[in-house]
C-alpha cells in the first residue's frame, strides 16, 4: 500500500499575530505528505527550483517520504507564497505569489508513483489532475482538492476531473460555489452526482463534514488555545484522512471513513499549533493517538 | 420543576428564497418557550400590545405554556420585526424594527414565574436581565443570551449580568466580540472567569460548542436539505437545551449538558424547516427522539 500526492512544493513567508517566518518549506504536497506519512508510504510529485536544498529533502526523508519524483528544474525558482493573517486567524491575505517552476508544471510519474494504491490530486490545474488520474490506474482511492481559481477559470475540466475520482475534499464555500447551491447538504449530493461516492466539506475551525452513501458525519475542529499559523491545515487534514484510508484494507468502509475524518482533524490540529511544518515534522505517533482519544471524548453522546 | 423565560414576543414579517410570511408570531421568548415546552412547564414573561390576539395565546396554550405573565399594554403595539434572507440563508437583513411596547418593558413576575427552577434571560437590556435574575432566587440554573447591541452599548451591565448566571448562550462571534479574544477556546475561558460554569457557543449551521469544567464538547448542525426560515433557531436551541436540563434532576452534570446540547440542536433543526413557529408548534415528542437518534449516529466515532 502506498500513496502518491501531486501538488505544490513551495516556500512560504508567513506573518501572523504570533510571529513570522521567511521562506519556510510549504505547499499542498508537502503538508499533505508529512501528515500522510504517519500512516503509509508516500511519494511526492511536484516541481522545485535551484533554491530547493538538501535540508528540505532531508525534512521529507526524515518522515520516510519518497522524494524521487520531486522534479528539479534547472535555472528555475520554487513556487513562492507570501501572506499574513489578521488577529482573527480566519482572515488571510496574500501579499505575493510567484509561481516560478510551478507555472509550467507537467507531472512526471515514476512507476512507483503510478502504481500507488491511493492518489491525492492536490490543488493544481484540473487538466493536469485528469492527466495524472489516468496515469494512476492502480489507485483504488483517488481524491482531489481544488480552489476558487479553477472553479472560475476551468469549471468544465474540474467537473470532468471530479467525475474520475472517488472522493472530493473542498472547503464548504468552494462546494457551494462549484454547485451554485447554497444548501450544503444539497450541494454535496449534487457533487456526488458528478461521480465521487464521498464528499468531504472542510470547514476551517468548525471542523469537517462527510457525505457518503451512508449519509452524514461531522467532527468539530479541536478547540486549541494556541494556534500560530493556519497555513496548510486543509492539506494536513487531507493527508491524515487519505493516509489513514491507505493504511486500512482499502475498501473505505463507512467506519474507515469516519476514523479517517478523525485522523484528518487531528493532523490539521497539530499543523496549526506552530508555523509551517514545524509541529508535524516533529510529531510522534503516540501524540496522534492521544489526541484522537480526546477528540472521541469531545464528541461522544451517550445513549 | 418549571422554567421561566423573559424576552421578546414579536410579530415577524419574513421573506426568504422559499417564501414569505406577514406578521407571524415570533420573538425570542416565543421560540424558546415552544422548544422548551416538550420537556417541562414553561412560564413566558414579556409585553404585547392590543394587536396580540386570542389565536396567539392559543398557540402557546396548545403546548401547555403558561401565558399569565404576558403583559398586555393598552394602546400599545407588539414588537415588530421585518427582515429577509439571501439565497445563502446565513445572510440576514433587517428591513424594519418597531419596538412598540418592548421599548418600555419592565418585567413583572408572578409568584409562579419567580419560583421557577430554571430561568432563561432572553436577549433584553442587561439591567433588566439583572433585575429579573435577582427576583428569581429559586432558580438552580439561570442562563442568558445577549447580542452585539448590548455588548456595544451596555457592556459593563452585561458582564455584571453574566456574573450572576450559571450559563451563557451566545453566538461565537458575540463571544469573541465581548471578550475581544479571537480564539474561541480562550474567549470561552475568559467568559467563564466572569462567573458562569457553562458557556455555549452557537455556530449557526455549524452547530454548537460547549465549554464547561469538564472541557469541550461540540455537535454539528443537522444537515437539512430543506431550510425555509432560520429565524428563531438560536432561541429554539436554547429552549431545547434549558428545557431538557430543567426536566432532569437539576444538577446539570456533564452528561446532562451533552444531552441538552443534542436536544437544542434537534429543536433548532425543526425550527428552521418551516417559517416562524409553523414546524415546532406541530412537532411531536417522538419526532424529537427520532432525530436525536439520527444526530447521535451522525457523530458517533467508534473506539
Amino acid at each position: 500500500m502506498s500513496l502518491t500526492v501531486v501538488g505544490s512544493i513551495a516556500f512560504d513567508s508567513v506573518r501572523t499575530p504570533f510571529g513570522e517566518r521567511e521562506r519556510m518549506l510549504g505547499g499542498s504536497a508537502v503538508h499533505f505528505a508529512l501528515a500522510a506519512s504517519f500512516f503509509c508510504d508516500v511519494h511526492v510529485v511536484g516541481p522545485v527550483g535551484d533554491d530547493f536544498s538538501e535540508e528540505h529533502t532531508e525534512l521529507l526523508h526524515s518522515r520516510g517520504i519518497d522524494t524521487s519524483d520531486i522534479e528539479r528544474v534547472q535555472g528555475g525558482s520554487t513556487f513562492f507564497w507570501q501572506g499574513h493573517y489578521e488577529h482573527d486567524l480566519n482572515v488571510a491575505h496574500t501579499d505575493d505569489t510567484q509561481l516560478g517552476v510551478f507555472a509550467d508544471f507537467a507531472p512526471k510519474l515514476s512507476d512507483d508513483s503510478r502504481s500507488a494504491s491511493t492518489l491525492f490530486l492536490g490543488n493544481i490545474q484540473p487538466d493536469l489532475q485528469q492527466e495524472v488520474r489516468s496515469q494512476c490506474a492502480a489507485a483504488g482511492i483517488a481524491a482531489l482538492d481544488s480552489m476558487n481559481l479553477w472553479i472560475e477559470t476551468a469549471r468544465d475540466s474540474l467537473v470532468e476531473a471530479i467525475s474520475k475520482v472517488d472522493c472530493v475534499l473542498l472547503n464548504d464555500a468552494e462546494i457551494r460555489m462549484l454547485t451554485e447551491e447554497p444548501n450544503l447538504a444539497k450541494a454535496a449530493k449534487e457533487l456526488m452526482g458528478y461521480g465521487p461516492g464521498v464528499v468531504v466539506a472542510k470547514r476551517g475551525e468548525y471542523g469537517a463534514a462527510l457525505f457518503d452513501s451512508e449519509g452524514f458525519f461531522a467532527l468539530p475542529g479541536m478547540p486549541l488555545e494556541s494556534v500560530k499559523d493556519p497555513t496548510g491545515a486543509g492539506d494536513s487534514f487531507a493527508g491524515g484522512f487519505l493516509g489513514y484510508l491507505d493504511g486500512t484494507d482499502g475498501d473505505a468502509s463507512p467506519e474507515d471513513l469516519r476514523k479517517a475524518m478523525a485522523y484528518g482533524t487531528v493532523l490539521a490540529s497539530f499543523n496549526v499549533e506552530e508555523f509551517g511544518t514545524e509541529r508535524v515534522s516533529k510529531l510522534e505517533r503516540d501524540e496522534i493517538e492521544e489526541r484522537l482519544g480526546e477528540l472521541r471524548s469531545m464528541t461522544y453522546l451517550r445513549e
